[in-house]
């Protein structure tokens, strides 16, 4: 019913997704006014530019109303714990919140980064999971502590029309970059995982320290071996340049050093020089042919050259580009989906929201 | 013209009212598009979640648009006194303000608690009636200092649909509960006229020193004569609880330290035993069939138990959903009222907004 | 393509949007859903209340959808120096920003008061250029550093309609008033440029030091001339006065003092009599028949006494109607240009974002 990671959806769906981001990219107005009446409610515990006003066009199009929630702007913020008295800052609890929002709208979005020093609550999305579980509706992940899907399907169309629809084979090089803060891990996990399905050639380059979640690792390189595709780790960023089709720069933060981001923001220091440079760029395949990536916001002179990505090759902006595209696919999807399970008697109402079905 | 208090509001208006919003909580997409080309402005003093949600949502139902302010945030502070020259932080005269507004839209919503600390002031809602005053076209109060409408209307809707149409007779009590801070009167207020006018018999249960407004006592004993309901006090909830078939818990500012927040912060804490446990639910009507409602946000562990919200006896995710359909009537009529007025010769033109109609 | 300043617009195009402008007025619902499917931005890096509210309206009176980002308030601030590495506050590179935004939408409105310190990069307006020149669609400015254009189009059709279409040779005083803080000269730069535009006698009225940018009275003289108006300035707000049909107040900062507000603020106080009063008013055109302009908001007691303001003699209300109507008309002329542009070989695509169509 929620969309939180792209894991669990079946390979003909991802594909069908893939493929309708594209449609969507060649006629922007072609799923217009489908789902009229519909709603949208997006929750955002944490800044946005991309997602949000691709989410709320992306409604838009397709007919939808979005209503947007900024806990700690406009409203209060929300307790998670249950059990405790709730004395503090935050005027109400997130189960009526979301259950409150749900009872309002047809799909809920919501971009959580969850703790930041707890790592293993936030590499399985706890605080995701128990958002969507006091949904009635639909929950579209937007970024979460572990996991990005949107941006992984909208790379994934991008990739698939930039090598025209075989992407397969081709080497994929994932790099740390440096940045001043350390940053979640949903973004590299998600590329990673959208890589390895397509079936190309991963090249993970990252410092010691800042290895990505070995889990994540593990469903990767499953992943690859069921799509023909390959992962490797590495801690050099030259050498995984060598014949790259893809570079795709990201900073995250370290596991090491989680639970303390301020001792993690003094040693990541170290690695300033992990930085993507023209030099850099010019050991890809063919001589320097080889594509930037990035799912932006990018720092420039810190995580890349202002040269390279004001040079031809890049792909960052057709990046920003699809999102819009496949969330339409998405949102269309996730309806579409909910609006069978009703067809074939399932309890989610077609045309209205499920709540207002409720005894 | 305005919708400030339903004590104005026609027993017939009222009536119809509770009616439409059960209608259109049966079918969310009965009003859809009813109201194309209108446009709403919702001006909000103070944080919000369900009622700006709900707010736009029922206006895009409506097929009406929706602007959001919030003075303060993404525009400047407003000042209200005149004849004091504006040499403070506030760039715009509350005047001003709401003469622009009211140029744009075809209704305005505000939610505006007032001062807090001026009791006199606040139980007449003087500044909801100065931001009335200055505007052209209908407003709508989405919470003041003292009246809250919007839930009031939805709330009589969703007891009016929990007894099946006879609210009349049935036990319900209205109890105080412990918060850290003190909160304003407009729901308690609004939710005893609300229950008296529906012909409930209302018992007001609150610690000594935090009585309501005598006026709003008066107005709900004159409402309950005429409706066949009745109103009491009494200083315990333990006693209150008995043979209820509504426990309504909320929490407001004591009126004796009213001028002085913060030593009603203090004073407050002797109260901290008034919180709503399954103990007091279970002496309830029925051996504990009562069911507990609350306005939201609710603070868990502190006016009500975890167990008794996550328990079956509840309709506090009913109300919040109501306000939906609450809103799409109160909007509905406000405007067919007013193309009413227009058409027998009033000066408020029915298809666009009046101002553009000005000399 | 852009519209940053009227300027390099042809007379025809702005006599003509003075005309669409006035039919906006007068029949709000004229250009309703003639351009469903398009999408606006709106950036505000500055706070907004008119021209948000107005141009979220206009939009959704268009058919079209808009989507607001204050950079600092759910997004990141953005960078503007290019070269530098990006290890301050700043997430995100304006020219990603806008790359990213244009990519989603169909025009990008912007309010950009810039530097405030730096007296020649603002009155070049270096900032607004750097957005426009970052942008694949269509920039309209919402107010910049030194121009103003949708409040001059809406000032002009609102003097157009008092003046029964002649508001030729009548004069016009832009009065300079005392405000606590230094204000931006966007709007007394356009007022002016518009006023000889249309063929008025303007008097700018200002206490020394607090010139217009030279280059701006050189232009709006020339302006003058060719449409039969004149420009003159004097440092006495009460001989200005005399025989004004419209008078003008505005604040805006002094530019012998623009690189430090701090002693600006200071030095200005010494004007704080420049405020337009009802005796002034009084030495108006037929005995006190002139009228009083402002664009709002605007400070009472300050830039002008609460009898004058409250009185019959006024057109502020108005002016902040217009511009809603001139908004639409500006919007609607914008898209339609870019449809002819490509219609005849252009680069731009009618019916969709341009973007979709890059290779």
């Amino acid at each position: 019913m929620h969309l939180l990671d792209w894991h669990d959806v079946a390979e003909s769906d991802w594909t069908s997704l893939i493929e309708q981001s594209l449609l969507n990219g060649a006629d922007r107005r072609r799923l217009e006014n489908t789902h009229l009446g519909k709603s949208v409610g997006l929750v955002f515990f944490n800044d946005s530019l991309r997602t949000r006003v691709s989410m709320e066009l992306a409604a838009a199009s397709l007919g939808a109303t979005s209503v947007t929630v900024t806990p700690g702007s406009g409203t209060w913020g929300f307790a998670w714990e249950k059990g405790v008295p709730m004395l503090g800052a935050e005027a109400e609890h997130i189960q009526e919140a979301v259950g409150v929002l749900s009872r309002y709208v047809d799909l809920l979005g919501v971009r959580l980064f969850a703790s930041g020093t707890d790592l293993v609550k936030d590499m399985q999305d706890n605080m995701l999971k128990q958002f969507a579980a006091a949904s009635a509706v639909p929950v579209l992940n937007l970024e979460s502590a572990s996991r990005h899907p949107c941006q992984a399907l909208a790379d994934a169309a991008v990739l698939t029309r930039h090598f025209s629809g075989q992407p397969k084979g081709k080497k994929f090089v994932l790099s740390w970059a440096y940045h001043p803060k350390p940053l979640p891990m949903a973004v590299p996990h998600s590329t990673l995982l959208m890589a390895a399905r397509l079936g190309m050639n991963v090249t993970v380059a990252r410092p010691d320290g800042f290895e990505l979640d070995p889990e994540v690792m593990k469903q990767a390189r499953q992943s690859a071996a069921a799509s023909g595709g390959s992962v490797e780790e590495m801690n050099r960023q030259d050498s995984a340049m060598e014949g790259a089709h893809i570079v795709y720069a990201k900073a995250w933060g370290g596991k090491a050093r989680y639970e303390d981001p301020a001792i993690e923001v003094r040693d990541r220091q170290a690695h300033s020089d992990w930085r993507v440079t023209r030099h850099l760029m010019a050991l890809t395949n063919g001589g320097g042919q080889g594509k930037f990536m990035h799912c932006l916001p990018v720092r420039r002179g810190v995580v890349v050259d202002d040269d390279v990505l004001d040079g031809a090759h890049t792909l960052h902006l057709e990046q920003a580009e699809y999102r819009l595209h496949a969330q339409k696919a998405i949102l269309s999807w996730l309806w579409e989906r909910n609006k069978k399970s009703s067809d074939s008697g399932g309890t989610v109402s077609a045309s209205s929201n499920p709540a207002a079905n409720h005894p």
